[in-house]
């Protein structure tokens, strides 16, 4: 993610904003809350209906059907109320802790995700996306293409990971791209310096309850900042507090920065230093040339590529979010820093969804639902294009299923951003570990296009062809040279090329100066000390010229996903769980949606049938033919645990098969059941996860089947 | 591929068998011939409908059309004929070279590849996608997911690249994937050492027309066994020769092996070393356990994966076939050892294709057709689940757009194999290279399963329970210790470690010999020498059991794809050349199946005009909305350009707007349009881009356009 590049250049080491932002406290308890109100208006307008049913002497199938979804939403509530008070109580990191590892060992458990190398014991921070999260993963990216690659005609590219050294210097990447390291004098063990003082104070804040006020004051001052602070004073402050080695209690070294990229070598010469990519994004600007031809000349135009990316991070925590080696989706939307307007601006302005522009940061509000359109005309956006993203990112990720109360844009603050950066905005997913940065949306001005055209020589620009000639002034500085040799001997050099880097204000000073006083003080730098110009050394003027085109270097505005942080806090805003129907113990579901679900369907003889098998086997036929991921469950187990495994995977459909000629379907959450023809089942399936239909229409469609006593 | 990791437990070289195999001659003529036999047989049979037509006396729009028809195959005949003569030529290797020439440029030009960095003078064996090459290479990919992942219900998995040192010990990466090199004694330049002796052979033998039969016949062997010679074969030859570096001309090292591995550290300490991965499959097997308990502990099942992986070539050479960093589609196919039987092998078993079987190399005979089914009866292709992946692996390349008369399926030869292979056949694909290995087919038996599980302690077995307990025999050793510590000592521990390791065989004739002869010599290998055991410092007997199941560890069946190859493959053969209209130049086109074109369709409103345009937009929008990638060209150029742009990206459909209320659609390699109305574009593009119908089911459908003097 991008966060982080925006650093390198102002020289922050490259820890900064990639931990949940402290200042902001969790907002579980928040959107639980209104969940649970949105739950009980439910509950009160479906006994409303019963009542109604009642007073209207419908038939008793009707009521009884009536109540049976009015028990249903009651006994949701009464779970949601129990997590709630779990939430809220006295200690709602403990309960926030007991959340995740209910996820995580659900989703370990059935291999969404695996430690890589296990039988090796692993490595720190690399895993392995199991079958079921290989398929979230897999339809993510695919979503992903569809929405911004398809829709917006983006051209995408596919560069490699192994990258030669030159390419890393220009983008400040091989020079800084660092995080503060310590080590432990006497075994050699390497720790994260900032990680370490923030335990400290944590641990100091949360266990030693008698420290005296302004302790603690100061002890948060230091969480506070501890992205700030050079490898000096994080030094100084591990001696004051006398921070040790963790486990050996063994003294610290000095804090020195550690470069995070995988080195490694090309070739077999050992003369060519190469890294591992840390994001994708510097192989899309060394094309701009080719890809602004291929685009037929013309700006806007958008380039995008999904590909991993790798941080030899040094001591790795938070499961999936802090990986070594990671798929990153990048845009670099290319536009001409004169217009950054957007034609399909007015698609997205009035949508209204969580944001938390700087202002409110700085004055200690929270975020709050402001319409785009809005926030773009105060200014508080700074362009369309970026407005466009920043309404294009959020319906990537509720259509996925992100919470849109957990989702929230977070503008950057002035000292978060790079010195060359117009604005910057990421959208941040609760989850347990906070406020996760998922997606960096930037604009970065012409930045990284310069970089790279200094760097290597090859102009990186665009050209704006007038339709008829106009009239420009240009600067012209004339060092006489003659004059300059004979003042200055073997200066001379150094001080014409300083002359002729003069920027326009810079020169008319001089200028003015000259002709006022007929000298002046000139500065230069590769010197390192003032010398005196007279009128007789310089000429300066300002000359007509006619102009047939513009050249220009064009602004780059930066939609960059993570995309296994987005997978990871999807997966914990997807998990529920219910009590089964004997009531002796909860259920796991993930929620998720069609789109995003491992596998769309399963289907169950509901017996161990041969008959019942081969209607099965008929159906996955053709499901398969539809293109549906589906799998047959053929083991002897009760339907009701059949369920429950496939409602662990998020699966959102199951069709049974319990009579030769038609079968039911059930959809996961509503736990509803349908029944159609064998024949149809496959399309209304497949109708339904494409989403022509919603499971609602196919609940007004076909004939209802009452579950009995099957799900047990 | 994987054709490498086969022989690093034999100790070959990494090389070998990734070249085009010299023996056999490039076939690029014959498939030529038999694409003009086809092509002639079209004209006489179109002929004939003319001369029907005639004598029926139809309609003079009628035999016009039929007429037209006729030059269009004519036209197609004179091309390839003069293709044909090119390639037939005093000097077939040069024309292949001008041929791939053209379709390179072509490539290069419109971005379907890029050199890597190019900006930065590029890094060899570095090549990017750019965005019609991408969407190839997307469309590529998610063919396989549908063709293999979803159709057989395979556990698809997504690991890292960056690999401990420890999994590709096991593996035997770390060892033995090395190729020989050597160096420029001066300026330390690296090359590969076989590529350099198999140069000088050839230009001995192209170019010095004088040298004796007998030195001919030497280089030819030299040649021929070229990827069999060891470090000190190669250096003797590279020494007898007197070869010294290109270019420079100075003298040569010895060849020494250099690992091709990109080697990096892990974590900040510097003591943890890594490599990039490279092959996929390692990943796989690592989690074999997890992925077994996944699938119910039930065996055959097959796990996949695609990504990146990475070899650190010497000297790369033949662009996009020998590449630094390349994409694998790797599948472990897990089944008993005792069955390899395959439910859906009768799906496959009657096609027919180029095989080429391991008698047929030897005896010096070319590739022929043979039903998949004979092959595997008649014990050719070792078993139903390995004839099974090579029937669906020809399904895919066909499917894809690969010419099965250059396709060819080629049996490795007995010192190919690694010891522990039961088979192994290649997907060889013939292009301007010559035939190049794109998919490796190989019964790798339970090699990689048992490395990992000696090295890593963990065992990767299956399981098979019995229905009912069975007696079995099991042999027992009993060294007697204290007979065996009088006698030997010091020396005991390592005689009872050989005795217990004696196999059933072995520990059966000693058995024997004991009871013959009271005595028997032993050879102890960590001794290094015999030794004498009586009858009483042993005893062995065999002893019933009853066993509730077997334990085994299950084989695995490998098809392994480099994608990249087959892309470029595929460019090849997709590629052809036709006369403009006006006959003055030859245009390019790529004849890409929908399935695989990087852009299904562009809009082209005929001429620069508001309301054109505007149904333009419209027609877009619906192909958005129907998933169909597409691009709208709006410039003025004349539509005979446009489309000659668009056909040399292999799009097959354009859609252009020549009235408000209906449009033409024409189909890139007949030319032939059809007329629709507005609202029809879209999903006309959607069914025959998605196969629902074929071009001829339009055809037969629509009012069919004359192109007229549009196409220019």
């Amino acid at each position: 993610m991008r966060f982080l590049r925006a650093f390198i250049s102002t020289g922050y080491k490259a820890s900064s904003l990639r931990n949940p932002h402290f200042i902001f406290e969790l907002q579980m308890e928040e959107s639980l809350r209104r969940a649970l109100a949105e739950k009980q208006s439910a509950v009160d307008s479906q006994g409303n209906t019963v009542r109604a049913l009642k007073a209207a002497k419908a038939s008793k199938i009707e009521v009884d059907a009536a109540i049976e979804v009015l028990n249903g939403l009651k006994l949701d509530k009464s779970t949601m109320e129990k997590q709630l008070q779990a939430a809220v109580g006295s200690d709602g990191a403990v309960n926030r802790e007991a959340f995740r590892q209910g996820v995580v060992n659900t989703l370990e458990r059935r291999l969404f995700y695996i430690p890589s190398f296990k039988i090796y014991r692993g490595v720190a921070g690399l895993f392995d996306y199991g079958p079921p999260g290989c398929a979230v993963k897999s339809n993510v990216l695919a979503f992903w293409r569809q929405h911004f690659v398809l829709e917006e005609n983006m051209l995408e590219v596919d560069c490699p990971s192994v990258t030669p050294e030159v390419v890393l210097k220009a983008s400040g990447h091989v020079d800084k791209f660092t995080d503060l390291m310590v080590k432990d004098e006497k075994t050699g063990t390497c720790f994260r310096a900032d990680h370490l003082l923030k335990d400290y104070c944590n641990e100091k804040l949360q266990k030693d309850l008698g420290i005296s006020s302004e302790n603690a004051a100061e002890l948060k001052h230091v969480l506070a900042i501890l992205d700030d602070l050079s490898a000096e004073e994080l030094g100084a402050k591990i001696k004051e507090y006398g921070i040790t080695a963790p486990d050996t209690k063994n003294p610290l070294s000095d804090p020195y920065p550690f470069n995070l990229m995988f080195q490694t070598s090309i070739g077999p010469s050992g003369l060519s230093p190469g890294y591992m990519r840390p994001e994708t994004a510097q192989g899309i600007f060394v094309n701009f040339k080719d890809l602004y031809y291929y685009n037929g000349n013309k700006l806007p135009f958008a380039a995008a590529q999904i590909g991993q990316a790798f941080r030899n991070e040094i001591s790795p925590r938070q499961g999936l979010l802090r990986v070594r080696e990671f798929t990153l989706a990048e845009i670099e939307h290319f536009v001409d820093p004169e217009d950054k307007s957007h034609p399909k601006y007015y698609e997205v302005a009035e949508l209204e969804f969580l944001m938390f522009p700087r202002e409110e940061q700085m004055s200690g509000q929270s975020a709050k639902k402001i319409q785009l359109g809005e926030a773009v005309s105060k200014g508080i956006v700074n362009n369309e294009t970026l407005g466009y993203f920043i309404g294009r990112v959020y319906l990537f990720l509720t259509h996925l299923g992100i919470d849109k109360e957990r989702l929230r844009f977070r503008q950057h603050l002035a000292n978060e951003m790079a010195h060359y950066a117009a604005d910057c905005w990421d959208a941040e997913i609760e989850c347990s570990y906070g406020w996760i940065e998922c997606v960096g949306i930037a604009d970065r001005s012409a930045y990284d296009l310069r970089s790279h055209s200094e760097k290597s020589g090859v102009p990186l620009v665009a050209h704006e062809k007038f339709s008829e000639p106009r009239e420009v002034e240009e600067l012209v500085i004339a060092p006489v040279k003659k004059e300059l040799g004979l003042a200055f001997k073997g200066s001379q050099k150094m001080v014409v090329e300083a002359l002729e880097a003069m920027n326009e204000k810079e020169a008319m000073e001089m200028k003015a100066s000259l002709e006022a006083n007929g000298e002046v003080d000139f500065y230069v730098c590769t010197l390192g000390k003032n010398v005196v110009i007279t009128k007789n050394m310089v000429a300066i003027s300002k000359e007509k010229k006619k102009e047939h085109q513009r050249v220009f270097t064009p602004s780059v505005i930066e939609p960059s996903f993570g995309i296994g942080r987005i997978i990871y806090c999807l997966f914990e805003h997807s998990f529920y769980t219910r009590p089964s129907k004997a009531g002796d113990e909860q259920l796991n579901v993930f929620r998720f949606p069609p789109l995003v679900a491992p596998i769309k369907c399963t289907v169950f003889p509901l017996v161990q049938n041969q008959r019942y098998e081969e209607v099965a086997k008929v159906i996955s036929k053709s499901l398969t033919a539809a293109g549906i991921s589906h799998r047959i469950d053929i083991t002897g187990t009760s339907i009701g645990k059949r369920y429950a495994r496939t409602d662990e995977l998020g699966v959102p459909f199951a069709i049974t098969v319990d009579s030769p000629s038609s079968v039911t379907i059930r959809e996961r959450d509503s736990k509803d059941q349908i029944r159609v023809n064998v024949e149809e089942a496959a399309s209304v399936v497949r109708s339904v996860t494409d989403g022509q239909i919603t499971w609602a229409d196919v609940w007004s469609n076909f004939p209802h089947h009452s579950s009995g006593s099957v799900e047990d």
